[in-house]
């Protein structure tokens, strides 16, 4: 796996440390970074994430292998758009965006002829943002979901799955429905929970948490905008998940308002079985 | 700050991790263990939690400056009602119970008249259990949240106190009511909504879990009877937790359902800027 040019859109956590990555291990000639702010590329380029940079993504990306979107996924169609002009042919675009659908529609109708879109979703990062927070061992030992698309063949995917690979990632394919559907579950409702959790927290309540609370919503501290985009882009499944979660939910309320000791516990011995599995088997 | 003999009822994560500290710091004279499982105490006295144990709770409160409730608090009742007649007059009693009204209500009809009765809630433990899981420096640094009772008085409150902060908690003293209604949001709530994500995930979903949602999931691996009792004995508080969390949840609703990103984005800002001020405050 080697690379010519790569071309990263956004230089904060997720693509900032994709481009340590790809520098630390020799694996791309020049890493180009892409930002709106010259104070963060400046500090990309200081901490080695990136050989150089340019504000216009046009100028970015030119004469590129491959390109990476790497800002919040709101800002996916508009930047490939701006971009598309200057694309080279044969270019690989792929993305690092928690939502897929949504994305895929803003984003391939901009994608030109010669090039080709995989989606990529690395299960990796944390509530930090930004390049501060860049780490090049982000992506060792993470899952990555690796999307086909119309815009997609098995050599665009593959290419994507080895550029991981070579990064210590798994990759498991995914198609974007399902990928949406079932992030809603594991990612987009726990951060809404997270969030609404603090919010109805009572006066005085503040200076009593523990470790306990502070862990279940420590994804509420993670960058409102980012998540306004990805909660705005996939809207309709976290709903749906949403719906799930109330159910779930009512079922511990009728159980609690029943003081109905044996089903409150059959449901905590449900949750309880059914994440130590999941942590079993990592 | 020392005591002559120690009781602690239940040797596991909570007693265990007492009785380490105790004996580590030359606290007490003797420290006893009491509990229902002969394995569970001669892994404890192995360890170095107790000096000595009985299956027998009067013979374990025998002669005790201080008795511990340390079992799990629908267990506090029913043990100390076969204790209450071997109490030494003078004998102070606290519990580490995460719940405080059912528990007074359990606990003070029992508590002979020589005797006092201080509540204490340590904000420290994990989803972790029993005497495997018991750590000598557990409490420290950590919040002890001590409770008045109709059988407290200052000295005994003091001397509660004390024993905390010689074992390098804080404390911080809270009537029994405004205990269960804020531990219902900051504790209760949270181990309920937990369980609550982890059963509504459908299917294919679990190998999809990433550091977000095992975080936020964490507390759902604690001990199912643990918290069907900590469950049962606040169910008005928690219930109406659940009313304000419901509220909450219902207010992101809203503005999803609305395609609303600047509510859903206020929404976030919300949450990030409270959890970061307590994380700013600890």
């Amino acid at each position: 796996m080697h690379l010519g040019r790569v071309s990263i859109i956004g230089v904060g956590l997720l693509g900032g440390s994709l481009g340590l990555a790809l520098r630390r291990r020799g694996l791309a000639d020049e890493v180009v970074g892409v930002g709106h702010r010259d104070s963060t590329l400046k500090e990309a380029a200081r901490r080695g994430a990136i050989d150089r940079f340019t504000l216009d993504a046009a100028e970015g990306v030119a004469g590129a292998d491959l390109v990476v979107l790497a800002t919040p996924v709101g800002l996916f169609g508009p930047l490939m758009a701006q971009a598309a002009p200057a694309l080279a042919d044969g270019c690989l675009i792929t993305d690092v965006g928690s939502t897929k659908r949504a994305v895929l529609e803003a984003v391939l109708p901009h994608v030109p002829d010669g090039c080709r879109f995989v989606g990529s979703h690395p299960l990796a990062g944390s509530e930090a943002r930004g390049i501060a927070a860049a780490d090049v061992d982000l992506y060792g030992g993470a899952t990555v979901l690796v999307v086909p698309t119309p815009r997609s063949d098995d050599a665009a995917l593959e290419r994507v799955e080895r550029l991981w690979q070579a990064l210590g990632s798994r990759t498991r394919r995914i198609d974007a429905e399902t990928h949406d559907r079932l992030l809603a579950g594991t990612s987009h409702l726990p951060h809404l929970v997270a969030a609404a959790l603090v919010n109805a927290l009572g006066d005085g309540a503040d200076a009593l948490v523990a470790s306990g609370f502070l862990d279940t919503t420590r994804i509420a501290s993670g960058d409102p905008a980012l998540w306004r985009d990805i909660f705005m882009t996939n809207a309709d499944e976290l709903l749906a998940a949403l719906d799930r979660f109330e159910a779930t939910l009512g079922a511990m309320r009728s159980a609690l308002s029943d003081r109905d000791a044996e089903a409150v516990r059959r449901l905590l011995d449900e949750a309880k079985r059914r994440r130590d599995a999941m942590l079993g088997s990592r």
